[in-house]
């Protein structure tokens, strides 16, 4: 017990890099969870790098529109130039630095600075700035960019500061699955924030393993059955070999009846050496004929998705990377998105989405569209704030991850493997 | 006023100490009171190693409950095994670290963690984990245990690393008065938190000083008459010594009365080279007949305690270390103690103890019971905090400590060695 | 955007300076407007050393009335010992360091300290202590004093550890114009604190410039005439050459009508090597016959103030350094002062001040009296907390002034110099 107190001793990273790689099966010990040296190498190392899912397309349909995404101190613009651009902007002024755009989101034909009134077009060249000396250069005064992505309707930002990593060759092999589920066709319904008070590192890998939706999620469960939960809980992966074997038959069969239907099936991985650990797969969502992840199983939205003509009851599982995920069933999907804060905090941000033609109040209920995610990401709030609360302790000791946190090993070795290739 | 902010640059704690032990009888610098590397030092060194008082044994009578007592990072579980037995266990599962228990108090038949399920027995040991590898040993993942000893019915627990202090070379001293008193066989009336803004030494040199009493405490020095307070307002060793020989007189016409009851009386002072300055010592309330200390002198309880068997109107005090005290009546008790949260921080919390078949609204009036103390702490809070305010200036300088502020001047020298001791 | 999130990395005070010299045409770097460690070297190298104005002499116009002025750790008592003399102490005992004065403003014989009752008269010895030991010396316990001037019935403390800067040298050329204002015989009328999320030199740095007026302040501008905001919006020296030329005519024409009448009128810069950049000008209002600065141009209060018989429609602004500023018309006078509290906190202080015989609600009606300044003050608190947000970013670059912001070119290149004399 060192630490009866949190004290921000200066870190020995790599002995912990080290340590933490010579037990591959155990949790990461606290230092990885808590302290801010730690935390500014993650943003610095991984979180820039990763092409991250900031929102759907149909958040800014016109030209002008633009919302904020925003991470630690940096306020991103994200702005519909054209019918065919998209932009992203650094929120920051090239006079003297004020934020140019206060609200979360908004419409104009250039963007002007409160404080001055230098004012910006959208593809963020200086439009004008008043008695500026006689040697001033407009062309040198451009608002700083930062990459962006637009893929199948949802907009991904890239924070590296020279060329960003290649996303097609990332992200080609979810094509397929986005495609037959419309998302770029789809619209948004309804938008929630969860601040969590918990390292971003505690979120993922909650996120990705299904050994705690037993004890932590009673009305996830009531929606899955156990047997999908244990081989595939977390998805591919995630669960042991066995339970794996075990579930196959019933998974086959499902498979057999929705190809039978013209639907796309299957299993897409990375693998560990992938830019972020990117899956796609589709699984039934259980055997008892439900058609949505809905506490009843009938469908959340009287429209179909995308491709899909009729409910095959399957849920198509993507992970972008570890800050990024879509949920998608038949009807309506829902995009989660992590975002850190600092050592101790993250935001939740979850999206769903329907197919654009649906109607609010007629095609679907908003409550009861949430309902299955708003309460399970709720019980994973609290459980991730336990946890956050437990590794605080000088007793704490990274102990051994069961059968069902197998996708924890791999993010583990990933993770790792990330922050040494900064040094 | 080279520190117009509170900056936390490095600390020459060894300076710091050599200067302090230079001026015996002047207060500490301002560091001591401000500084978190101050602060984490006086949590190694001498938090830890003392016996901590953290509750009667009546709060959990029953196998299986337990109450957590939360300290810094950390939160211990204090729980009832048997009949025969109280464990101290670390609130950390031994998984993935996620608090165990999240109430203040229960009860249950074993422990289970709310995350993953991972259960724990009454002993601590590993009662059952789900999906483990086949190489996982139960055996090596039971709870982390912390010292613990209940001595009269009061639960102490030690955050020692290896081997804990002897408890009874500390305490023997003070059993014969616990035994007087029935602390064994009392129970818990009430309970308050007073959240106190100052740094824990302050508080503590607050509470072993009454030459704060006649301008701060008016109720207080209503109840309790000036030369007493002069003499012995903070127990042994607290006044000067005139002020002692002139009370002198007073005090052995009360003993022998109180003896001719058969009664105990007297004096104990485990003196500087003790664990944690422990004491013990019975006076008169006043000499105006007052029965207890209450406002109007008469009893706050219709129940007497322990072995009395007729008010003989005098307190035991009891110092266990400068983090726990009782102060005890022929007809209750109150226990505090103080935790330190941070180096500007520190939370107070009184226990009110009264006999076992006492019955509330019958035999005691718990608004009447707590009002001498609750007063009185609570404008304790209000000057340590102005203290604590005041010490931060850059132009404060320790001042001499009056003839009343003698036990200061122990205590000063006491915690310079204990600190000197870690190094 | 090496930062992405704030990190109190340690700093190369050094290398910012001699950049930022390299770049006398543009804005700060980020680290002077966030970094504790600057603010740290800010306070103790510039706030030090200035004469901060803390309030009007009208506040404490009886004996032993007094009132605190709180910055950062340090409180201050400014008192009032006798009709002649006005007393500045630090707000700490000298036995233990409780602060003695808790409320904000008062009246006592002597001060008591309310821990263990110390008192003190009125020059700050020590009156009497309880209880000392026989070698105690109450002369070397008198209240730590700093240094005090009252200029015109301004107040003014000085924190310099040993002899304070010059007061007479800085200030001289200021009084004829305070002398006419008639401050000295004024009275508050309102107070109100504005606390602002910004860096102090943010602060410093928005009220030094009118470049933002136009965009920013519509009422203001509504009062104050475009061509004299871009000539003199900020004080002499803030515009650009040309638009003072533009303005000349207009304003030789208000001076002689003013001189007729037998007022001061004139501009004084104390210039780049004075103590603090004070400055003394008068403009007139508008050159639409507004007699005050409200927002319909008629007088806010019916007394004029000081030596005026009549009104001439100027406005006097007075800067007394970079923490202290004065704007007064003929019947009143607003007082401006920002008090530095950390990186990243400034408190804002408005104290409007009226003729002494002037009678609330007879002769000025408060909140029309207030109104131009509170609105202005609250939107300038918005735009340095937009502004400061900003510079946070790790894509903040310093811009380039325009040449509406001549006068914070002067101050950045002051502000250094100031910060160089330190080491």
């Amino acid at each position: 017990m060192k630490n009866i107190i949190t004290t921000s001793n200066s870190i020995n990273l790599d002995g912990l890099i080290e340590e933490a790689e010579s037990n591959p099966g155990k949790a990461l010990a606290r230092e990885f969870y808590s302290a801010e040296e730690v935390f500014s190498e993650d943003m610095q190392t991984i979180f820039k790098k990763q092409w991250v899912l900031v929102d759907h397309i149909s958040r800014i349909p016109e030209k002008g529109q633009y919302f904020l995404f925003e991470i630690a101190n940096e306020s991103i613009i994200i702005l519909r130039e054209s019918e065919d651009k998209v932009n992203a902007f650094y929120n920051v002024c090239r006079h003297r630095g004020s934020k140019i755009c206060l609200d979360n989101e908004g419409q104009s034909n250039f963007l002007l600075c409160p404080y001055h009134a230098w004012s910006y077009n959208l593809d963020g060249s200086l439009k004008a700035a008043r008695t500026m000396p006689e040697d001033f250069d407009k062309s040198e005064h451009s608002l700083h960019s930062c990459h962006v992505k637009v893929f199948h309707g949802l907009i991904f930002i890239n924070l590296s500061e020279g060329a960003a990593p290649d996303f097609d060759s990332e992200y080609a092999a979810l094509s397929p699955f986005a495609e037959q589920q419309g998302i770029a066709t789809a619209k948004i319904a309804v938008k929630k924030e969860y601040p969590n008070v918990a390292n971003w590192k505690l979120v993922v890998e909650n996120f990705i393993e299904c050994y705690h939706c037993k004890p932590a999620h009673p009305e996830y469960c009531s929606v899955h059955p156990a047997e999908k939960l244990l081989a595939f809980g977390a998805g591919p992966g995630s669960g042991p070999e066995e339970a794996v074997e075990k579930y196959s038959k019933k998974l086959l069969a499902w498979e057999e009846a929705a190809q039978a239907m013209g639907h796309l099936t299957g299993v897409y991985d990375g693998g560990n050496d992938s830019l972020g650990l990117a899956q796609a797969a589709r699984y039934p969502i259980n055997d008892r004929g439900w058609l949505s992840e809905t506490l009843d199983g009938k469908p959340a939205c009287k429209k179909l998705m995308g491709n899909f003509k009729d409910y095959d009851g399957g849920q198509t599982a993507l992970a972008f990377n570890p800050f990024s995920f879509a949920l998608c069933c038949n009807d309506f999907a829902v995009i989660l998105r992590w975002t850190p804060k600092d050592a101790l905090n993250t935001n939740i941000e979850l999206t769903w989405l329907v197919s654009e033609d649906a109607v609010e109040g007629v095609d679907y209920d908003p409550e009861n569209l949430v309902k299955v995610w708003d309460i399970t990401i709720k019980q994973d709030k609290q459980i991730t704030e336990n946890n956050q609360s437990g590794v605080m302790s000088g007793k704490y000791v990274p102990g051994p991850y069961s059968l069902q946190e197998a996708r924890n090993i791999s993010f583990k070795k990933w993770y790792l493997k990330q922050l040494k290739s900064s040094s």
